[in-house]
């Protein structure tokens, strides 16, 4: 017992010290009045409530879409960011008109489907064939060649629930590819289970892809209550038809835009910590959780901050377009700057919701981790435990960033034990989100970009291995 | 402290002697064998089961109806029921094709709506208008004349979440009867908030009315997400136009029937206890919830009193025809058995789901009171208490039996804190039954049913004061 007290008082006089070194006295008071701020502050959430009210679902392309740009711009300027800027990004549009479904035998009944992003169309009627199902996507894929001629390719695995999401890669396989592989075997449709931890009745759409060379065939989810209903009458030995009609259209290649607010540093403006989230959404829900929080804890987090003090770095705000379609908004930010990429000094997206950040992990330089510890401690009161890895993994429109250069990572760990009962349904909508959680996400995104930007040291990333 | 004790002793002992006036130790020991089964066995729960997945919804006079009537009768047939049979009921059919909604302006997105009972069709395009927002039905009724003259009006009323529903009933009127008040007006179209106390994106329908020489006028309700949306966009000061598209047909007098089971008593078979629920649905779930709970768990009760013995009195277990579309199964059943509804000892439908049976409660005549508390003491075990204000009101089913003669009437409560979340929902599936709960609901009914059906005593209902 004696051993672990004097453990935590080493560690804590280390850490003071770093603290001390890293941050003065008095810039430690900023943080604290920051994030005492952000806590009260209704900002954020009057921000979310305004995009998605007043703007609404923004699929990439849409007459929303370009509402939620000039939102974005506006609420940037009204904010007094010292810089406010669009950078174009192009995406493949695509739109969905409409979407049914029918068991039809053993017994008719509604079947709750939704198109997958880029799906084709079916006929008007829709397309009709019994299903086969299969447990898992490598089932199917071990299935004989056309042993699924005329008939609808099923996929029943269920994801699962994990408060860091872990149950999303492995579900996710069968979304992105799972057509590709039915039409192989001659399948007429593909249909999967959710990527889904809900038991309501909403399907969740997501991106799918298609291949050259293979035929392209309608590509939908069906919701868990409904999928549980199929394995049911498969399981019974019923033969099982559906009928699935999809009305949807790819429109070629689409403009949208990166909006982009700055408040910039006084020592170092070139230098940046990059925070953001994704502006567009699925067209189902209003995107409140994916990602209207993001985008608003994040704006609002910059402006509290600036309420404070500019740092030495500048802190820039990134609302990413065409996440949902394929980080088509990220890819274009970090083409067009590859080459002043070793300027952003810290990057943490939000993009998992809004239920309480509880982690903060870092990916960084080993000499950068005194400051990474320091930022810990000021988290701490907000409830957000340090991690300790140095292996953060970021958001997802940070891909691209990683893929170019070794890059300075940060993750505000958001608990998602709940994130996948909502994510790219209809059901994503702005009740779904808990201001005081929305205000303790805002206060640990600005404590963290405030002493990241203000850092004696520079963040550095760990050093190249590619 | 002492007196409390003293008391409850007391109580405990007069209970005692009631019930040993009652029922024989070899009576209560049958009681104890009937409630362990009962809560042991997956009868229940695989009954409803099958009505919910190979029949699935059953709007009256569907196909699916008709299959619902086969299914159970032959189910009955199966668990050896010592009489079968089925008994006409006619009721004004109706069929929903399709239905959509949209916010035009400010925003175009689209709007979770449903259409309810009997609604006529819009247009082939829908209906489209600018959107009156009333908080309530008295306000729309106050409205001057012609005031929503190619207007929507809206009813923004949200329920209450109640253990006992206690907020349906307010909520309701709104729903049977707002389109008539907007009609009146001038509207176009009638929209409401669900009666819902759901936070999920569904709109619930349920049953309303037209009235002659008022103007029919399409007639939906949204869901609760929608609603706020709604009311932000209202309170934003914002025009917000509407397009409903509803199709949806009456088709005049349809014909169902009432199944009915009975396991004949051994000494006064021509008297019977009557439990139920109704067989019916709407068409937008499963009825899971409602009623398959009900059907489901009053077929299993029977089924385990009859595993143990046959009592004095006959047991009944009645599956009501179109309970949804206005109570037409039970009009029927008890004008046809009009002139010996005096057989009835004891009646009672479960129809509110099948959350925990938390309190039992009657409405019968003082010499037969110690009978309910015998009965009251043999639920105990299931965690049910003795609400004892004899004024139980029953389900639905039991309305016309009321209306017709002073009536024995039963309640065995079930915590309906959350079922307002899924009635008359597309989300009202079998995920949402708990079969541990399922057990304790049908043990409880097993229990009051064997009872009251094995009493020395006649149930009697009250002196008839109408
Ligand atoms: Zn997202
Ligand atoms: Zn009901």
């Amino acid at each position: 017992m004696k051993k672990i007290i004097t453990a935590l008082l080493l560690t804590s006089s280390l850490a003071a010290n770093a603290t001390s070194a890293e941050f003065t006295a008095k810039q430690l008071q900023q943080v604290d009045e920051v994030r005492s701020a952000a806590l009260k502050s209704p900002l954020s959430y009057e921000l979310l409530e305004s995009l998605t009210t007043e703007v609404g679902p923004r699929l990439p392309g849409t007459e929303n879409d370009k509402k939620a740009v000039a939102w974005a711009k506006a609420r940037f300027n009204e904010l007094g960011f010292d810089k406010v800027w669009l950078e174009e990004a192009t995406f493949p549009e695509w739109r969905r008109y409409s979407e049914s479904g029918k068991i039809l035998t053993p017994s008719e009944q509604p079947l709750h489907l939704t198109a997958l992003g880029n799906s084709i169309s079916t006929p008007k009627e829709g397309v009709t064939g019994s299903v086969v199902l299969f447990e898992t996507l490598d089932e199917l894929i071990a299935a004989p060649a056309n042993s699924l001629k005329g008939k609808i390719a099923y996929i029943n695995y269920r994801m699962n629930r994990n408060i860091d999401g872990n149950g999303y890669g492995p579900a996710v396989k069968a979304r992105a590819t799972g057509a590709i592989e039915a039409a192989k075997k001659g399948a007429i449709a593909y249909m999967m289970r959710s990527v889904s931890t809900a038991h309501h009745r909403f399907a969740h759409t997501g991106g799918s892809y298609y291949k050259e060379g293979v035929k392209k065939i309608p590509n939908v989810t069906i919701a868990n209550p409904d999928a549980d209903q199929i394995a049911r009458l498969v399981a019974l030995n019923k033969a099982v038809s559906v009928n699935i009609n999809v009305q949807a259209q790819s429109l070629g290649e689409g403009i949208g835009y990166n909006v982009i607010g700055q408040f910039n540093g006084t020592e170092n403006p070139e230098q940046y910590v990059l925070i953001g989230g994704h502006l567009d959404s699925w067209d189902l829900g209003t995107g409140a959780l994916d990602d209207g929080a993001g985008v608003a804890l994040t704006m609002a987090a910059a402006k509290h901050i600036s309420d404070v003090k500019r740092p030495k770095r500048s802190i820039r705000v990134v609302l990413f377009a065409a996440e949902e379609l394929g980080l088509w908004g990220a890819k274009a930010y970090f083409a067009k700057h590859k080459n002043d990429l070793h300027n952003i000094v810290a990057a943490a997206e939000s993009d998992f919701g809004a239920d309480v950040v509880y982690g903060f992990e870092s990916n960084v330089d080993a000499a950068s981790l005194p400051v990474v510890r320091a930022i810990a401690k000021e988290l701490a009161p907000l409830n957000v435990e340090y991690i300790g890895k140095n292996q953060a993994n970021g958001g997802p429109d940070l891909i691209p960033f990683k893929n170019a250069v070794s890059a300075p990572i940060f993750e505000l760990a958001q608990d998602g034990t709940d994130y996948f009962d909502y994510h790219h349904t209809a059901d994503d909508t702005l009740d779904k989100v808990t201001p005081a959680k929305l205000r303790q996400n805002t206060a640990a995104y600005a404590v963290f970009a405030l002493m990241a930007a203000d850092a004696k040291t520079t963040i550095k990333p760990k050093a190249a291995t590619k």
